[in-house]
């Protein structure tokens, strides 16, 4: 083991945009506390950017600014390198520069961590270093810890989160003023809620990164974004959110990790997806642009975390408190709790993964058709909780909801159902979740 | 530094009642995980109780049962000890002889924690030895761990816990289904979410303790239950309730933690009375025997954890989450952070604690008697937000809602209004929460 660390504690800063500026701005605010929380000063060595010459906030001490982010983090005196570039290069390569270097690092790279977080574990464990990610779900709520230290001797079944927040504003103002996609879409661009590309959003490219990193840790089992079936929001209607109300539901873009017990293994699921869940349930509240995690464990029941899942000071608040405990871990020579896949479960096809289906059917309005359509749900071996028929005539719908059955079950359904003469359009498909079965 | 520990790590549990039973169940069930987790094997090696002769669960292994508590955590080989006996003696003394005789320790005694911390504080550090708690306040939620590590790096401004189940579901019975004090009490007690006799709940004994235990760790300051201003819910009536439902708010209990930063010294505050709070506050929607605590910080602005706040299965979850930390500690011959004190703050009086009040009082309908109230505010310099006039006649009530002011004056007031001539009885006086100013 490398000797103690008696000097200041040097930190190197990689990215000053919005979470970066805040993390630069914290770090000097709070030298005192910090220092005092860690047991040594902290002392910030270097910030790389891009582009020096653009104009910063007062608080950031531009004698620290450098283009050569390789050359800060392979210097040799740095201890942890904070990293809020985001993205896969260069930030890959410098966090395993920087590991290699000696240093420790923290980072709110969600999309890396998700695409290839176990060669991160590998590097960091073969440098004896940490690398922490608290800041890369859901901001500054803390949910990371907790499950990998407060949970761990507790078994997690479920995970439902709602973990990005621009997905949430637009549903939430889809369900509280009866605006479509594309206007709530709008809305958010205007209020600086959405970017002007929202795909990484909307397409839920970004839940999806988080569910990868949550399902690795909640059952310790190596889950990549690769294997996270993803649906994002751009197809949920004006009539869908109509649908749900009718239901007591409200939709949200959910992130859902499970794990299934079988006779031999147990299998592991990751999925992001727009669902109905009864308004009820705690996380039918979580308005605007704000995140929850819901948690179903064994021993502790039901826990949720709730708070902002974005800007730049709440990930900067989680990026220090990490710093701190990394810190922490530097001066005494250790490291905290690393990549933790002794479990190793399977990974279920999205295909086998137990759902639920609520099912919005435009038929002709005659004897039998209800009957019909009901015995295509049997064929699948599927059972329906509930089936109505709303309007009469050229308007008459069916609304069906199913029980829990395999989701290839179900999707066969539905493409058997738009095969049948009497339904003339299938005209919302959405998944139900939050109910016990 | 003593050697490493090469063994499998042995484990004493002090108690077997409804959380011990749970934690000795656990530790059979998951031996293999939590082996997994620690990196070493986990071993229950006693378990301490008052009457061994009593019936227990087929998961307790009797074999292992003992009623020389002193005895098992000194006889040498304990790694990590399990208190969770609950009140001060014995737990105290076996708590210092585990950590002299070089056990680390696990409890959920927050009556022991709030009254006598420090001197356990003291006693693992002079040990090296970790003393974990968790589980001491609002069971299986992870909160201690969050404010001790993941809000390391931010600025606790507020807390606002929901604590107690017990009282939470009494004066959430009161709010659906309208029911006075005595009579939601006897349902809680029948349905085994308020004991026999009810007065640690009901008082605001056991939410004052963690209300100290909060305030240490938010504001690393020293403040034990002797500092907490604590008033219960036996004097909340229905009529309270429905006041608060007029105007879009619900009563608590709450325990709250403040920090105000003055010219020269941070003054801190730790309190336990009801209150009402907006409906659309997040705690407002916590149901039943739940608990939740909202956190307000400096950077990650508004965090709420919610779960089951008691139960012998999710305390049992929280007790096992230290204990793998504390067990991983041992492994490596390290300790987690301790006490963190460095902050000092001055604890505020109860009168200097700025708070809002809401005063109901029954006054003769005459002319000029709301002006002569709205004075009584205006001599203790109080700002009123609203008042408004319910009734006429006999029924003459005047409902004042304040800004905030000190409490001293907001108390000074209504006693004043009391020997006012023209104000027949003051009703209820119940402070506001929840709201800025």
């Amino acid at each position: 083991m490398p000797p103690p660390v008696n000097r200041p504690l040097r930190v190197a800063l990689l990215g000053c945009g919005s979470v970066g500026s805040q993390v630069a701005r914290l770090l000097g605010e709070q030298t005192a506390d910090l220092g005092a929380r860690v047991g040594a000063p902290i002392e910030l060595a270097g910030i790389a950017v891009r582009r020096p010459e653009r104009a910063r906030d007062a608080d950031i001490p531009v004698d620290l600014l450098t283009t050569d982010a390789h050359g800060l983090v392979t210097r040799g005196d740095i201890d942890v390198v904070i990293e809020v570039i985001g993205g896969i290069e260069p930030a890959r390569s410098l966090i395993l520069a920087a590991l290699s270097a000696g240093a420790s690092v923290v980072t709110a790279n969600k999309a890396l961590l998700a695409a290839d977080g176990p060669t991160l574990y590998e590097a960091a464990a073969a440098a004896s270093r940490d690398i922490y990610f608290e800041a890369a779900v859901a901001g500054a709520i803390p949910i990371i810890r907790p499950l990998r230290e407060s949970l761990a001797g507790d078994k997690v079944r479920r995970v439902l989160g709602i973990v990005n927040g621009t997905t949430n504003y637009v549903l939430d103002q889809m369900d509280s003023s009866g605006l479509g996609f594309d206007e709530a879409l709008e809305s958010a661009q205007a209020l600086g809620y959405a970017e002007a590309d929202p795909t990484a959003d909307v397409e839920g490219f970004d839940a999806a990164a988080k569910a990868a990193i949550l399902a690795s840790l909640a059952f310790h089992t190596r889950v990549t974004v690769a294997d996270v079936h993803r649906e994002g929001i751009t197809e949920v209607s004006a009539s869908d959110i109509v649908s749900a109300q009718q239901l007591g539901s409200v939709v949200k873009l959910l992130a859902i990790c499970e794990s299934e017990e079988g006779n031999a293994v147990t299998r592991v699921s990751a999925r992001v997806h727009p669902a109905m869940i009864p308004r009820s349930h705690p996380l039918a509240s979580v308005r605007g642009a704000y995140n929850a995690v819901f948690v179903e464990s064994d021993a502790a029941g039901q826990l949720m975390f709730y708070g902002p899942g974005a800007g730049g000071a709440p990930t900067a608040s989680a990026v220090l408190g990490d710093l701190v405990t990394v810190a922490r871990n530097r001066l005494s020579n250790i490291t905290g709790a690393g990549e933790s896949t002794y479990a190793d479960c399977v990974i279920a096809a999205m295909g086998d993964t137990v759902t639920r289906y609520h099912v919005a059917i435009d038929v002709d309005d005659k004897p039998g058709v209800l009957a019909s359509v009901a015995e295509m749900f049997a064929r699948e071996d599927i059972s329906i909780q509930t089936v109505r028929q709303v309007g009469r005539g050229d308007e008459a719908r069916l609304v069906v909801v199913t029980h829990a059955a395999p989701d290839s079950a179900l999707a066969a359904t539905v493409d058997a159902l738009t095969t049948m003469p009497s339904v003339r359009v299938v005209t919302s498909v959405m998944r139900v979740e939050g109910v016990s079965d």
